[in-house]
């Protein structure tokens, strides 16, 4: 059937576009069969029955001079009665044919539309969402099993895995015995036709998570979940086409135990049953969101068979069942560093009863899987560039590298730039400030909330928003970025008095100063000002922040890097040059600073949707080299050294260029308010 | 290292017994490494860290001239501190070594003891049991786990697979998800040192079902359950050793559904829920057995890793919560028919949490796995002598054949050898007549009761049995036997009345007489008779055994057999004369009769000591050709003529010259008592 065979005129050339892929046929060999042999990527669900259409080709007639071909009219069989009749009652587009049905003739020419290709590419409008690569773990398959025969008696699911292998090539197929009691009603009420919904397993074998009567075309859907420390943002998808249903949001209910990982860990530790505690918190969550989704999206959660969850090693383990007390201490041993498939249910989720929850590999004791998502998402590995990758949340990843090398860390920020250890700060939603300037010279600020295209001094604002609630990650970035800009604040963070400053917004409070941003309080409201503490949580976070990636840039020795990726929940939100000015990130031109939105949930949302990039990112993460940040003396001189803004002693030239950065010191003893290098990171213990 | 290596003199020649296997090693090799480079069946837990002994070997010394080797006494190393430590606390046999310790020094013949071979044969002293050969699915395997390292990070899942891949060649190894949370604190406890319950799966991969720290040496267990319609048998097996720890049963709860599995199928079709409550029925006896056994010996239902679970279709079909309506009717479709592996509590049986539970496969619609059990256990596939096996139960089971051929059907007896609807019935137990005997001149019965080695009219009989209670499968055989022996019954199965006879024995009762076996009313006890509706029911279920062999003869055109297999629960106490005389069984020898005890359940027994016991019988199956009985006019006709005691138109002519059976006839009219032909087995529909 290939080009070996020896009479070309009895075995016509197949090409297929846009592959490209080609091969001798015999004539009237279906170009279903035909795409199969040569692996051409052709979607059918019915196996080539002419039942669900999945396989639409489109024949090219004329000449085809790159391929040396002229392809006739007659050149595949002619509209049989399956086409006709499935034309006739659900249409077929012009030019399309079956490819289960037409059958090659003579030389032939098929394009395979994007629709019909199983691995298609779905484009998705929103900036933040990325071309899915589709090779989903799950999918449908119709076939027909052969009706009981007593004289040939075998079991109706030794039946079913023979149609399975005839119809499909697939061997090696269980159906969990939770389903067994089903299979002989459905067969019987589908006259012997059923649909599977059928899981690949990493080795090739299939498991059956669910059967229908006949064909059934229903949908499959899947969950990607980032499991932060303080947000658990999650997706739901559409297993075949790729599309996100819904999207949302919950607060992990774990910040009760602690607001950052490492008290989480010393709640364990300190507290007999606490892991436990905080496990059933966070499956709980999981579930809950899983649910609201699933609302959402009016999509039955027995409908959902995966589901992708990416989080931090503390993370991992509590959502796990694993107490994580060995990830507080040296040498941060973790329980399992490996990819995990295991039941939904084992994560506390109530989706289909046979759904599988698959979470990414960790890269370390403080590395996880979440930076093994935006590894997968941004794929330093395969930059030419070098690139820094700062995944901002409670506990930030941060990837450094390029084709040659990727070194991987993570910092503990804590929950700051989440709006949490914030005086008004709050998560991002409807009524948040978001954005913020600062006039240099009258020292008065506009802003814009989140829901509302207009700022705060544009004249229907208030008629627009009915109430600003207070600041969200973004905003404060920005808040306190424009602050030392506009000479609020000055290099050690400390923000001025309405004398030092000339502007009354800078009002005493105890012993520091606070900037009023909007007074709601008349139409009661909140007021919300940024305070001499929130000034230090900012200062602690983009520190740990700052001084991760420096460390890492020590490693391989450089002290500027070509690319800067900004990711995390709220990584589409933050302005370059805001973070540039605070000493988030190293000095850098700003075009070379973009914004990757939630690149750890969008990992999550490849590897669901592809079981290829599940097996990238398992043999990449053992490529990255890990730097443990917890320990490292040079770590904690970084940290101290990054607590200026923007920095003690790099000079952030390129920053200086385009931002002003005044420099008054309100430090009017030397003590300063006895915060600053006060507060230290708790960590290894 | 092997015979290729040039210098003999360097590589010393190793051989072991029994097996016979040979090989070079390089001086200083451990004889442990060397039997596992040779496949030499050497066992060891501790993986050749002088902690478990269980690698002792017996290093022979001298002149071997059939291997033409002298073995000088330096041939292995002396014994070292290991093996002095070991010695002195726990204590070695004479001449023993460690064969992990005692490394090679010049040619040597090491005999491995049968104490430390794995797949070691258990020789058991019952008549019952079977020598066991012990290649088990779960195995312990203790490892040393390399300590957790923060610069090369990976998981203790990781590094316990590295030691086990590096200590017991074994890859692909999966920790189930709920266990993952013990692996740590376990690791630490065992300062690294861990020992694991390994099972094997068919394709040669591992699931770790248990873990401890360091080294553990306790029992693993399994169950061997033979899941009659009528009792549930089942043995506590170890299985390191294949000994039997305790054995028990119970009556199946389903005979409140309906006594036969025909009418337990009715119900399910006529009442919504039925199968459902069947299923938690048999499952919560399953669990209640299991418990019972687990007290008896002593041993934590926690430490029964594996069951074994052989039955028929229906009770197979119900045990996993399938519906067995299918099982009713043509064409008798099996939801599935091959070897299946679950989790035990799939069938409702809380063993360790990880436990699996495997069913042999199914031969067909109403052949089950009790039947491949048999087949397992009698493997008639292997004989010379063309076999006839029969499997007694309510459900019989029939095997036949030979090397050449292997032919099966069920044939379904009804619950009446078991002692069911027999009017003095019971299950074999202390008190049940289990023997019968009646003088052909005096025609006076004695008898022996189960619990009691004496006759009933031997002086010390009353002081010795309290009570007699019952007659039992077997009794009820030898009773009708024995009154057809001495004329009490006619070949129709009448019974005389006391005229007829010349015996009170026999009393009229309605318009039929019975026979009277004992009467302890004097003492508060029970009147014992054998009823006319009695032997209808012991000819309805020898009719329909007898049936079922003659159809198999048939299918391969012989009116003999060679050898005649008696099995079943109570198989064992079944007299082959008595047999005979009641026409269960063809006419044949006495000699050629033998009684193989509960075949079934020592095939579930093999099944659960031995993987390849698993592996050989589910490729039998498939050798094995089905017979239906169900939809056979054939057998219709055989079980007609086989209604008469021993048969209406067989001579039974070797019976005839061992057995008196005279020939009265009580049919005073020509309706008899109108039973006999009047009832019918209901079965397909």
């Amino acid at each position: 059937m290939t080009e070996n065979t020896p009479d070309p005129a009895q075995n016509p050339l197949v090409v297929f576009t846009p592959s490209g892929k080609r091969g001798r046929f015999a004539v009237g060999t279906p170009i279903l069969q035909a795409a199969r042999s040569l692996g051409v990527d052709l979607d059918s669900v019915c196996g080539g029955r002419g039942i669900c259409s999945k396989c639409q080709i489109q024949p090219g007639v004329g000449d085809f001079p790159k391929l040396g071909l002229h392809v006739t009219a007659d050149a595949l069989s002619p509209f049989n009665a399956v086409e006709e009749r499935y034309d006739r009652i659900r249409g077929l587009k012009a030019g399309r044919r079956l490819g289960c049905q037409a059958t090659v003739q003579g030389d032939i020419v098929v394009d395979v539309p994007a629709e019909s290709q199983v691995h298609k590419q779905v484009i998705r409008k929103a900036a933040s969402d990325r071309a899915m690569v589709m090779d989903p773990a799950t999918r449908l398959a119709f076939v027909e099993v052969a009706e009981a025969d007593m004289h040939s008696p075998t079991g109706s699911l030794e039946r079913l895995r023979e149609a399975l292998a005839a119809q499909w090539q697939i061997g090696d197929v269980t159906l969990p015995p939770a389903l067994l009691a089903r299979l002989n009603p459905l067969l019987n009420k589908g006259k012997n036709r059923i649909t599977l919904a059928l899981y690949r397993q990493p080795d090739g074998s299939h498991d059956i998570l669910d059967l229908w009567p006949d064909l059934h075309e229903g949908g499959l859907y899947g969950l990607a979940i980032d499991l932060g420390s303080t947000t658990i943002a999650g997706h739901l998808c559409d297993l075949t086409t790729g599309a996100v249903l819904a999207s949302g949001g919950l607060m992990n209910p774990q910040i009760r135990f602690g607001e950052d990982l490492m008290s989480r860990v010393s709640y364990a530790m300190m507290n007999p049953g606490g892991a436990v505690e905080m496990t059933a918190a966070v499956q709980e969550a999981l579930d809950d969101l899983a649910r609201r989704l699933a609302e959402e999206a009016g999509v039955d959660t027995a409908a959902i068979y995966e589901a992708v969850v990416v989080c931090n090693p503390v993370m991992h383990h509590l959502a796990l069942g694993i107490d994580p007390v060995d990830l507080g201490q040296a040498p941060f041993a973790l329980t399992t560093s490996s990819a995990i498939t295991l039941p939904a249910t084992g994560l506390g989720m109530h989706l289909n009863p046979q759904a599988r929850a698959y979470m990414l590999p960790l890269i370390a004791g403080h590395v996880g899987a979440d930076a093994a998502a935006v590894a997968l998402a941004e794929a330093p590995h395969k930059a030419e560039a070098l690139t820094l990758i700062v995944d901002v949340g409670t506990n930030a990843e941060i990837l450094l590298g390029n084709k040659e090398h990727v070194l991987a860390c993570s910092s503990p920020t804590g929950p700051a730039f989440e709006g949490a250890q914030i005086s008004s700060g709050q998560r991002a939603a409807p009524g948040a400030i978001e954005r913020l300037e600062i006039d240099p010279v009258t020292k008065e600020p506009r802003f814009r909330v989140i829901g509302c295209d207009l700022w705060s001094d544009a004249a229907d604002f208030a008629a627009q928003v009915p109430q600003v609630t207070g600041i969200c990650g973004s905003g404060i970035i920005e808040a306190v970025a424009e602050m030392r800009m506009s000479g609020l604040v000055d290099a050690s963070g400390l923000i001025g008095s309405a004398e030092a400053t000339g502007t009354p917004r800078c009002r005493p409070t105890g012993r520091t100063h606070e900037y009023l941003i909007f007074d709601g309080s008349a139409s009661g409201g909140p007021v919300i000002t940024v305070t001499q503490a929130d000034i230090r949580a900012i200062q602690l976070a983009k520190s740990a922040l700052y001084a991760g990636a420096r460390l890492l840039m020590d490693e391989i020795g450089t002290d500027t890097v070509e690319r800067i990726v900004l990711a995390g929940a709220f990584g589409a939100h933050i302005s370059p040059k805001h973070a540039m000015v605070l000493g988030m990130i190293p000095d850098a031109p700003l075009e070379a600073v973009v914004s990757a939105g939630n690149a750890a949930g969008t990992g999550a949302r490849m590897a669901l949707h592809s079981v290829a990039a599940r097996r990238e990112i398992e043999a990449q993460v053992h490529r990255i080299t890990k730097v443990e940040t917890a320990i490292s003396p040079r770590f904690q001189e970084h940290f101290v050294a990054a607590n200026a803004i923007p920095h003690a002693t790099a000079p952030f030239a390129t920053l200086r260029s385009i931002a002003p950065l005044p420099d008054p010191s309100f430090n009017a003893g030397g003590g300063g308010d006895g915060e600053n290098g006060g507060r230290r990171r708790r960590r290894a213990r």
